[in-house]
């Protein structure tokens, strides 16, 4: 009470320590929105609330009111438990491309609306852009219709949803306001909850490829996105999974969606596969499709073996405009002019690779994006990748290059080569998961 | 080291604690002055500012790099240590009008460059204005040169003096950014460093009608100020007074000016008298006019006694385009309409008047600002106000209202009737100047 509107006493109650009611947060989100706030007084909140921090309660209504910023999706018209998967980001993760079909093949409709990748954090938006053909800007009707139809949708984010994210986001970038949980958690769950799910996976990642560098600052992190996932209405499970080393042993556009076939193969590489079976297992519980974690992985191992995900895939990318016969050829999907194998220096066992290493080898070739507007090369990327705990001989594989220019790729080749680590013994086994929050 | 000067870095540094390079400074006032930054960049390292603080080694780069961001007044082309004086602001305030010219009388030059009022604090500039046909925007040449002849100027701030000051003020302002030491220090220093001066006595006032609410906080403000100052290769020393009631007994332009006069005939209240005294005699010693503070002090009554004081104002007027007949015929400032005594409704002692309410019904009669924006009437305001510890009888006089519009002189009559306080006994004596900081 007592507190006016005006946006100087709401950024002079957060800088003095104070708890912002609902309606102060209300007219600060709106205020994003409608530009009735100006830049400077948005940044000089984000700020004080980087320093003094968001209460549980503060943080549920800034990601409803950041949600209700836009159109919220309606999809009260499919049946059953609505249920979509997000990752906090890594290096080499496209896990969800295999785990959304199968997901969807196994009855639990998946709505998933994806980001781009910026910096050294790949973006699915961008690897299924890879498929010739393949739209992720989708209408929100056609989104709505599809999930409808076959189970699944894998699009960007519309301008209309989260609109006060999309702002503040782009502030919080230049501003140094990005690492606070209580902003990230507003930005990650406004869009996910906008989508018109029910229920929501997270994959919490940390480590040197991540955004959290610490399972601590990774644990705080999950258990704020669960407790206001839940504020919201929603059921939000998190698992914590490291990323030290790059996911599976591709990291480039195309090369990642071609990692993902195999996976819908069964023939992924095995720390991809642990991690997509794992959230999908949470993803069946929550959609009501197995009674136990058992049921739901011989449920998704079953939709790999029999070859449902794979047809799912196949409608998905066909629904979306996308040539479907990379599914069985993935020689379809663009292709790099050089193609190099790295050659280990020394022979020995992995000790480690650099995850953010590998990631700016791939960021050099072209795979990702430095500033928002950068282009992106499809085909290039680094593929064969070894994995904490091989050994290697002198002069053995490391990873291949695929480049289309002769410089980068010789740059690309240099940061690899630091990336790996060859050792004389067998590193400790490290966890891949490292728990649940529920 | 390490730190390159992109603005999310110098941010990031500030908002984690660190203590910025003068580098980092430099490039942060230089942002705010040519555009570089982005405003709501500047307004986020202000919040991290306000909560993280500044070393005095910091507040010092950020006060030199805001001086340096305009033109340097040059009086080495005047004899003399240059010696001006700043207030930071009360109700009643018109200190620097009797001031500079008993100071310039005693033979140490006065540069003066002051501000416009906002709010409750009422301007030197508007209270000048009031005098009829006085001009406050000389040019920096037409400053100088009056300096050099006749030993005092009073004018305006004009745009090319401490620019990244004026931009980052009015960024303070809305950002609820203000109330910080660092920047305040950094704000009053750079614009008077600029002047050209060789010396500078503050005037840091504490209490309802200040900025500063208590003495501690004032004596906090005085400290950093004189610290920054002697930084800057400045003498600066700084007294604290109090500021609970009025100073003197008018608040309005034209009713101060005439007040201003009386002082300079030696007919001024007593609390103005004291107050412009205690501040001249330090200009005094400063400027090497006088070998104590009694002999000040005796300098400082005898240019008042031998009309000298009164001759240089005079010679100020004339100078400045004013009518200089004011000096002898106080009826020629302007006049209001309308005069009205405010009665006391009970007999007794006064025992406080508010500075703040007296200012705000003031204010009301259209005395003061707002906003920027407002025009001031320079006819109206409260005279013949009562002191503390004067005795009245129930309906005698508690002030006179020079008012040009009926709803808000009695508008006024309320505030006023709300600012007084009648007691049964005297109240114990308070401190009008708690001490000196030097």
């Amino acid at each position: 009470m007592g507190s006016t509107l005006f946006p100087q006493h709401i950024i002079a109650k957060k800088r003095d320590g104070g708890a912002l009611s609902r309606e102060e947060i209300g007219a600060f989100v709106r205020g994003a929105t409608d530009g009735s706030w100006a830049d400077y007084q948005l940044s000089a909140l984000l700020m004080a609330i980087f320093l003094r921090g968001m209460t549980p309660e503060e943080t549920a209504h800034y990601t409803e009111a950041m949600m209700r910023s836009g159109v919220v999706a309606d999809l009260s018209h499919v049946p059953g438990v609505k249920v979509d998967k997000h990752s906090t980001g890594g290096v080499g993760d496209k896990v969800s491309i295999p785990l959304a079909p199968m997901v969807a093949a196994c009855g639990v409709p998946v709505p998933m609306i994806s980001g781009r990748g910026l910096g050294h954090s790949g973006g699915t938006l961008d690897k299924l852009e890879s498929i010739p053909g393949f739209r992720t800007d989708l209408s929100l009707d056609a989104y709505r219709a599809q999930v409808a139809k076959i189970g699944c949708a894998l699009i960007g984010q519309t301008k209309d949803l989260a609109p006060a994210d999309k702002k503040l986001y782009a502030l919080r970038d230049v501003t140094a306001t990005v690492e606070c949980i209580p902003l990230i958690c507003g930005s990650i769950l406004s869009k996910k909850l906008a989508e018109g799910i029910d229920a929501l996976v997270l994959d919490v990642k940390y480590g040197r490829g991540a955004f959290m560098k610490t399972e601590a600052e990774a644990h705080e992190l999950a258990a704020a996105l669960v407790r206001v996932g839940g504020a919201g209405g929603k059921e939000v499970r998190a698992l914590l999974t490291a990323m030290d080393q790059p996911l599976g042993r591709a990291v480039g556009n195309a090369l990642e969606v071609a990692e993902a076939i195999a996976c819908l193969r069964g023939e992924g590489p095995e720390d991809l596969m642990e991690v997509t079976v794992a959230l999908g297992v949470q993803m069946l519980l929550l959609g009501g499709a197995a009674k136990d974690e058992a049921a739901a992985g011989a449920k998704l191992l079953e939709v790999v073996r029999n070859g449902r995900a794979l047809e799912k895939f196949r409608e998905i990318i066909a629904a979306q405009g996308g040539d479907a016969r990379v599914v069985d050829d993935p020689a379809r999907l663009p292709q790099a002019t050089i193609k190099r194998a790295v050659a280990a220096p020394v022979a020995g066992i992995v000790s480690s690779v650099d995850a953010m290493e590998t990631a700016l080898a791939a960021l050099r070739l072209g795979a990702g994006r430095a500033r928002a507007e950068d282009k992106i090369d499809p085909a290039v990327g680094v593929a064969d990748l070894v994995k904490i705990g091989e050994p290697v001989r002198a002069g053995g594989r490391l990873c291949t290059i695929h480049a289309n220019d002769e410089a980068a790729a010789r740059e690309a080749e240099e940061r690899l080569l630091r990336a790996v680590t060859i050792a004389n013994a067998r590193p400790p086994d490290q966890r891949l998961i490292a728990g649940l929050m529920a």
